[in-house]
């Protein structure tokens, strides 16, 4: 029987990794963090929330919530719901929101790549 | 009567925050991440775990286990309890501790400066 998808490969003692993980925040609210923007990208490639919700195992009311948290606090809604259509409608990522992973994605290559030297030692402080 | 020191000043709408949270994991131990650098620079200020818990609000067990889970999953422990000593005893930061103190505020403080621009784009999309 061939291994399943989600099975992970057993390649000996796991190795340390490095994650920068940014976050915006206002006020109480958090505007941008790693879940809302993962969020988006299922988002996306399912065009619908449930989707979406579905594939990250998450309630559809907190992926909602999650949607509409982002709308109110950022200037520009990200996710939009296009009523009727030969579809019927969906839900999509809007210009704003696909702005959004772009800026996040990049800032994270972007310090990664600046990091790099520094990244290197501090891995190299966990042991194997 | 004077404002209480833990009133939160009030000057007008709250401004967004941008964050880069750093995080090393090893399989499912999580090595290097703010909490606990919060908690390795608090040991550093009261030389004391017990102090340091009190001052951030967490129990000492928890405290405890999370310098336990330092020491175990770097190769060299990051505090350590002096014993004896006209002071009896102490507990302070290794110099493993002090460098993985600096390598990761020397990251934190490089990736911002890195991403400048981006940031203040981002910031940018969220409404005041």
């Amino acid at each position: 029987m061939p291994p399943s998808k989600a099975s992970k490969p057993v390649i000996g003692p796991d190795l340390p990794e490095f994650k920068f993980r940014i976050r915006v925040t206002k006020g109480e609210a958090i505007a941008v963090g790693p879940g809302k923007i993962d969020l988006l990208l299922a988002i996306d490639e399912h065009q619908s929330i449930s989707a979406a919700a579905k594939a990250l195992g998450m309630s559809y009311r907190r992926a909602w919530l999650l949607v509409d948290e982002m709308n109110r606090v950022l200037k520009q809604p990200v996710v939009a719901t296009a009523a009727g259509g030969s579809h019927g409608g969906g839900t999509m990522l809007t210009e704003s929101g696909q702005r959004l992973i772009a800026l996040y994605r990049g800032i994270e290559a972007r310090a990664q790549e600046a990091c790099e030297t520094d990244i290197r030692q501090l891995l190299a402080m966990v042991g194997d």
